[in-house]
């Protein structure tokens, strides 16, 4: 049985294995430096749709259907699925999935969705209630603008604390096999820490205090330092949040600093695709970096160790607008190449 | 360990227990049939608060707190809290549960989200995970009209078939000691029906199918009739959703009538307050019933063996005005006044 350790930590006894995955994304991922490392790449990101928020559903209907046939896997071998967006009401999450008559637990976790879902599908796959689970979010850079900022016809500028929302889904089985990893082993689920930033333009800032939070604990829970791990992995704090973040860790900032990268910063070169700004965000970031990047380099065997913490901004933009502050929220799983030693 | 039996459903082994738990309600509901049931109620349903959104994160403060009051518990009691609410963003979560300090797990499902988030809470007993976790969702009149219809302002006026977004919010305590009941025994997670509804006033219809699909599988994974449960409590069909769920079950759907309320008309009386339409929805709106009404006849003994089923409907006005159909969602919990003999 998954065993509680220190004050926020689950060591997993049964360590689910990550059984297959996928990662989709749009025109600006694919000329970012994942190009060749995603599943599928769209070129129009209406991708024939109508509308943005029906080709965002459908980014992660295909994101499922690949990580499926890549495990040759079909829908009936799933028990549950997870899933979240930032869409309001989750409607990427809901039309996308509606046809694949799975049972279905929405989630929302803004930005850290892709830690939230893959954390509660992974466990119940350790607490024997699911043989294998799913985990997909996504999001979609023109959804996004138009529900959280202006609609992109407007032309409104954008602050360079920004951040750019990615258009991309990921998708990850989890399952109860023991023959191949990558395997999860172990999961904090985050608190809500706010900091009192006002600004929706900087939402890397806002994310950074419960990022640094959740990894405080989980290193005194455990009793693990930060170079027991070769990736400790945010996302998406962006280059503003990044910085914030290693400050807020204090005196292991610089320990963590050498092993740090966030998905925000990983999924596009900010040197030649300047307008994102500080680096990407959304539910579709984090996941398409897990799935497209982390993933595989552990399944191959370059990295071995390594924390995903995704991070999320829970503000809406009603609350922005009514003065409040932007709470924040990180969930990090343990994820590594090998099982735990019994 | 929980034990999956048939195609959908989860037999719990520990049977978890529903320790403690509170109902928070506005003026109309303080107007209703639950009036001396509620643990608090507000006549003025700003709470004092400069906004609506304000206000019913309060609720939700206000109803995780007098649930934890009445267990004698602390937030430090709680090791995880699950959470949802209809606002965009699930605001009235995020923003009224900041300050607890709890790891946070948001879930989104509609209207059905106090069964998704009981659900899943109990199975993080379950499976070990934690100690005692908390379910808490809400809803609020004012601030759902305003963001999924018309500002109430506007005069806007409603069809019959319209439902009644309930002022409330209910809290629920579930943890592994054994002494006392309410026992959740059995879980059916529910998947997500579309039959092609687009009326986006008359959502008991669009709710039903998914309702019925449920139960239907509920019945045939346990090997139990209707004749087993004293109450069938979906929540919320309303009253024409309710007549067509009765309809959709087909064979059984005399043998559920007799046994089945739902939590949208047991809030109000129709006849006395004309203004609830078809009858009560919302976040709020099952899990003030299940904890002013529900879960006290349990622990008193007046009912013994409970179905609680809520609903949602997994749209947003986004993909309304887009012409997609509404898709709707129900999950199950088998809540009884003794454990499971073994």
């Amino acid at each position: 049985m998954a065993k509680r350790i220190g004050q926020y930590t689950l060591e997993l006894e049964h360590n689910p294995s990550l059984i297959s995955w996928a990662a989709v994304g749009g025109k600006i991922e694919g000329e970012g430096p994942l190009a060749d490392e995603f599943d599928q790449l769209e070129n129009d990101t209406t991708m024939g749709q109508e509308t943005w928020e029906k080709a965002e559903s459908l980014l992660q209907k295909d994101a499922i259907h690949l990580a499926l046939h890549k495990g040759k896997l079909s829908t009936n071998d799933l028990q549950y699925i997870f899933a979240g967006d930032l869409l309001n009401q989750c409607i990427s999450s809901t039309y996308g999935l509606r046809d694949l008559n799975i049972p279905f637990i929405g989630l929302y976790g803004a930005c850290s969705t892709m830690a939230e879902s893959l954390s509660v599908a992974s466990l119940f796959v350790e607490g024997g209630f699911a043989k294998k689970t799913a985990a997909v979010t996504s999001s979609h850079f023109c959804s996004a603008e138009r529900q959280f900022r202006f609609p992109l016809e407007y032309g409104g500028q954008r602050p360079p604390t920004s951040q750019w929302t990615a258009t991309a889904s990921g998708a990850v089985v989890v399952g109860e096999e023991t023959t191949n990893g990558p395997y999860v082993r172990a999961i904090t689920i985050g608190k809500i820490k706010d900091m009192g930033i006002t600004d929706a333009n900087n939402m890397g800032a806002a994310m950074a205090p419960a990022a640094a939070d959740t990894l405080k604990y989980y290193f005194q829970d455990t009793g693990t330092t930060p170079a027991d791990y070769d990736l400790i992995a945010t996302g998406d704090l962006g280059a503003v949040g990044s910085e914030l973040f290693i400050q807020l860790l204090g005196e292991i900032g610089p320990q963590v600093e050498s092993r740090h990268k966030d998905c925000g910063l990983i999924l596009y070169d900010r040197a030649k695709q300047s307008q994102v700004d500080a680096g990407g965000s959304g539910c579709g970031c984090s996941a398409a970096v897990l799935c497209a990047r982390i993933l595989p380099s552990i399944y191959r065997g370059e990295i071995n160790h390594v924390l995903f913490m995704a991070t999320g901004a829970l503000m809406s933009p009603t609350s922005v607008q009514q003065g409040e502050s932007i709470p924040g929220i990180a969930h990090l799983l343990y994820i590594s190449s090998k099982k735990r030693r019994k």
